[in-house]
This record gives structure tokens, sequence and C-alpha cells, in this order.
């Protein structure tokens, strides 16, 4: 049977550290079916897939069966994508190094391609997002964490051993704030995340005790990027000041990343990108001011162009698109 | 007329500031041919171009004519992959956008791939040298600057704009020393360098007044990076402390560089090489010290295997074998 390749379509599946959400998503990047299930219910990785397949199954039989969907496409933590291995994912249940695409094909029948979730966005945005027909761009993910996607003459940078891209980790202030992660000192993760901005918020209040601010009404753990931001909109200065130095931050790390692979553009995406001009003039100022002058005014600073309830699904989805191994 | 391809050879050209060196190649690496000639003696580039042609036209002469020559390759300061041309090169009479390898192609009638000295260096690496079947790896050339090449999915990352791999001026220590030539503070050229192995040695002579030092039988002008090295294989403690600064420094941009590309090698080129375990040791404990678990003890810190003298006139040449575009 030939099936034209509109009418084909790609099963995208993201596994979160707590829920797994997937689609059945055709070529246009239109998601036609969306399902979840429980990551953490399932200690063994065996059972998961089951439980997968048995949650997929409807919607294959709703699009007429799997021998419409071309393959597999995953997002997933540790996720390697030349083995199509997760390796010792921290926040999975799953421990050690799991061979989870050859689990998938052997158990749904399709080829499987797997990579991180960052870049897995990275695939989706080029595909239906900002970086559309863009060949060299770096996708930076600012949510709980920070995570990154390289594209560089059209293709995922994943480097000899399949992890490149860890920009998040890369350190920005020599001895600068510990990540309790990883133990390591200044990275660009410890400031430029939700978690850092809720960081910075606190370390400004205490080091300021006479500045009065509406984060004050703030019991400590109710603070976060979303509160900081809010009060920042109502013209609170320590909240401003939060977002500033998290914009420089970022601006200088950017930088650092233009001179090494000249994006066309960084695509921003997650959480934190809810702040706007807020996180991105102050992050623009500083990009601009350290990188040579033969890059400066050429690299554009944008947002992700997928709606964030769809962007996981339809990253994972595009692999199948985009990926050499299952064509 | 048919000719065997390991018949075919290529031309080399390497612009420096001062002197343009160029090689005949055959596409084993063997240089047939060598010549020189002087490059700032030329107010004008056209002038340049056709005495370029009179140097190299008795070498083309000598292997039975042109129409055994595939192509020609050049190196050269702040060139540019896409468009073959030399843009702003600070060390060169000629100002502006110089259309170079359009200039060349006229002159020679051959075909013409142009890129920067770093770039030609790590394609020269990949084809001859430390880098033989690699497809991941970073060139970083430590010079009287720091100059980078990567390459990712065996291809130069050239960028959107050809501009990729400015390593050298990332920022490594905000705030840090001031760069004279770009006017940045704390790039990894102002530690890296021999420009700033000096300017360590000067600075550590001077904040340790009364530490004896063999550099103090030195007059400032005569210190340099051979004369830190020769000083601390005497075991004097000072110098010692020079190189461990610099690795210390150049250590952790690594670590960095691997936490974007995952490479394979870093491999390392130029005059500060000379130095050896007394840099690569403190280079390798700070590089792994600063990287993310899955990076460690993964990274081989290599140094190039093409003789000095030759390599520039290599990577050139190996333009020409690489490129898409002359084929």
């Amino acid at each position: 049977m030939v099936v034209p390749t509109t009418h084909q379509f790609a099963l995208g599946i993201d596994i979160g550290g707590t829920n797994t959400i997937f689609g059945i998503v055709d070529s246009r990047g239109e998601i036609k079916y969306r399902g979840a299930l429980s990551t953490n219910k399932y200690d063994n990785v065996t059972d998961y897939v089951d439980a997968l397949y048995e949650a997929v199954r409807p919607a294959l039989d709703l699009i007429n069966g799997d021998e419409l969907i071309r393959g597999i496409g995953i997002g997933a933590p540790n996720g390697n994508y030349y083995n199509g291995t997760i390796e010792y994912a921290p926040n999975l249940k799953w421990k050690g190094i799991i061979p989870f695409a050859d689990l998938v094909t052997a158990k749904f029948g399709l080829p499987a391609a797997l990579t991180n979730d960052a870049n897995a966005a990275a695939v989706g945005e080029m595909m239906y997002g900002a970086a559309r027909g863009m060949k060299d761009f770096i996708m930076i993910t600012l949510g709980t964490g920070v995570g990154s996607g390289i594209v560089a003459n059209g293709q995922v940078i994943y480097g000899h051993d399949g992890f490149a891209g860890e920009l998040g980790h890369t350190i920005i202030i020599p001895n600068g704030r510990l990540h309790k992660g990883t133990g390591m000192r200044g990275s660009l993760e410890t400031y430029a995340s939700a978690t850092g901005v809720k960081m910075t918020a606190l370390e400004m209040l205490e080091s300021h005790p006479n500045e009065p601010s509406l984060l004050r009404n703030y019991k400590e753990d109710e603070i976060d990027s979303r509160v900081v931001y809010e009060c920042a909109i109502l013209g609170d200065k320590i909240a401003n000041e939060v977002y500033k130095f998290t914009g420089e931050i970022l601006g200088k790390a950017l930088a650092n990343f233009i001179m090494f692979s000249s994006p066309e553009a960084i695509i921003l995406f997650g959480g934190l990108c809810k702040a706007g001009d807020l996180l991105t003039n102050p992050t623009l100022e500083h990009m601009e001011a350290n990188v040579l002058p033969i890059y400066q005014n050429k690299v554009k600073l944008i947002f992700s162009e997928l709606k964030e309830a769809d962007a996981a699904i339809l990253g994972a989805s595009a692999l199948v698109w985009e990926s050499k191994k299952p064509s």
C-alpha cells in the first residue's frame, strides 16, 4: 500500500519525571490525538513500555492502524540520540543505561528515535516553529533548569557521544553560586532558571534589608519566578533588579555561545519567557556588549513559536521526519 | 585528459600579516613545492594577487601545468568561507571587504576556497593530522592569540555568517584582564596566549616582590612564553606558577567548550604547546573538574600531529579536498 507522504503520521512521546505525554502528529505539525500516562508509577521500564503501548493503541486504531505511522520520536531526560538509550536519568526510576528506543521498537514494531528534551525542542522549532528555514541556531529552554539544543549546518550537534549541548552547565561566574545537583559553581543554570530567579530574589531581599519590596509580602516558599515577574511589572525595584541581573548573566552566556557557533538566532523557550522584555532587554544589552564587533546586531533573540503545551510532543515527533535512522 | 585522483594537487596558501607562504600539496599531504612572498609589501590587493601568481607560476610549470591542480585553498585572517572574502582584517593593509577568492579564481583560472587560519588548521588536522577519522573535535591554536576551529558531524562549523569559532574571545573571567585589541575583559586570549603568559609572568613577579625568580634576570621585553618555559623546567617557582595558572584558565575554558559540542578530542597547536606537560597537566585537571560527570575522562587532549612549518599550507590545501564548492 502506497501512502501519500502528507497522510503519514509520527508518534511523538515526551517523557517527564512525573508524566509522559504523547501525540499523533502529521508532517505539518498538527496534533491529531493526544494522550498521557504516569511515568513514575512504573518501577520497571518494561511495564512502562507495555502501559505506553496500551495508552497509544486507541489512537493508532483511530487513524486506521500503525501502517500510517512512519515512526516514533521520543524526548527523554538524558536521552542519547546515537544509541537510543536513556542514561542515568536522575529524575527517572529506571536506573543505569536503558535501551529505550529498542524496547519501544520491539513493542510497537516501528522505528524509534530518541533524544533529550532540549534537542527535541530544537528539532521541533526547526520543523514547525521560529527556526523554520534556519540552518544555524541555538535553542535555550529556561525552565526549572536550563537546557539547550544546538543546530549547525542544519543538523543537531550531538557530539561524539550523543551528549552535546549542556549549555546550562557551562560556567559563567567562576566560583559563583553553588549548583546543588552538580556540585559545580557558577553555571548558567544556577542563575538563568526559575530556580535561579528565586534564589536571586531571596539574595537581593537579604542583602538590601532596608529596601521596601512587594516581595516581602510573600513567604520564602511562595516566591517564584512568576511572583517576581508580577511584582516587577507593578514597579517593584528589587523584583526589577532580579530580572536585570538574570538577563545580564544570560546575555553574557549567550555572547559566549555566539562566538562558538555564530547562530542566526537564539530561540528562548520555557517558563521564564513569560517575563518577556523584562528578561530580553537586559539579555540583549549584555549579549551585544560581550561579542566581537563582527557578531554585533546580527543574532536574533526570539521566543519559541510553539505553544508550550504542544512543543514537547511536536519536538519529539519531528525527530521522525528529521532522523536518518528510521527512514 | 583524465588525471588519476592520486596525481591531483592542491595549491595551499597561508596569508599572514607579514608573509605569505604557499605549497603544492598532493592528496596524501605531501608538500611537493614551497614558496613565499611578502604580504605587507603590497598596498593594493590586485598587485598582491599578481605577485602571488608570478611566485606560484614556476611551481605550476614544474608539476606540468595547472590542469593537474584541482583547486586553491586559502587560509587568511578574518577569512569568510561562505563568500571567500577577507573582511576587515586588522593586520592586513587591504581594508574593508576583499573578495579574495574571486580575485584568485580570476587570476589563476582555478576554483578557490578560503577560510580563517584556525579553521584551515582544523581541516588540515582532520585530513592529515591528529584528527584523522574524527567527526567531532575542536582545534585550539595557542600562539600570539588564541584561534579555534570547530568540527561537528564531520563538518567545520562556520555559523550562519561564516564567522563561527572565535573561542579565544569567549569570556572566561568576567571583568578580568583587558584585551587591548577588542576592549573586552577576561577573554581566553588574554590568558592562554603567548601574550597572556608574558602578562601573567609580569603580574606574578610584581605581586610577589620578595619571591626570588630566574625571571628577574630578564628585562621586561625579554620575557616571553619561551623564557618562562625555560625557567620553569629549571625549577623556578614563579615560572611554574605561570603555567599552572595558564592551564587552569585554559582547562576551565575547554570544559565549557566540551559541554557545547562534546568533542572526541581537543587538539592544541601553536607556540605555547612547546611547554608540553607543563601546560597540559593543569589544563587537564581543570578541564575534568569543570565538566559534568557524563563528559569526564572521555575527551582526549592532544597536540597537533602536523609540523608547525607545514600546518598552515596543509590546512589551506585541505580545503580543496574538503570543500564542496570547488569540486
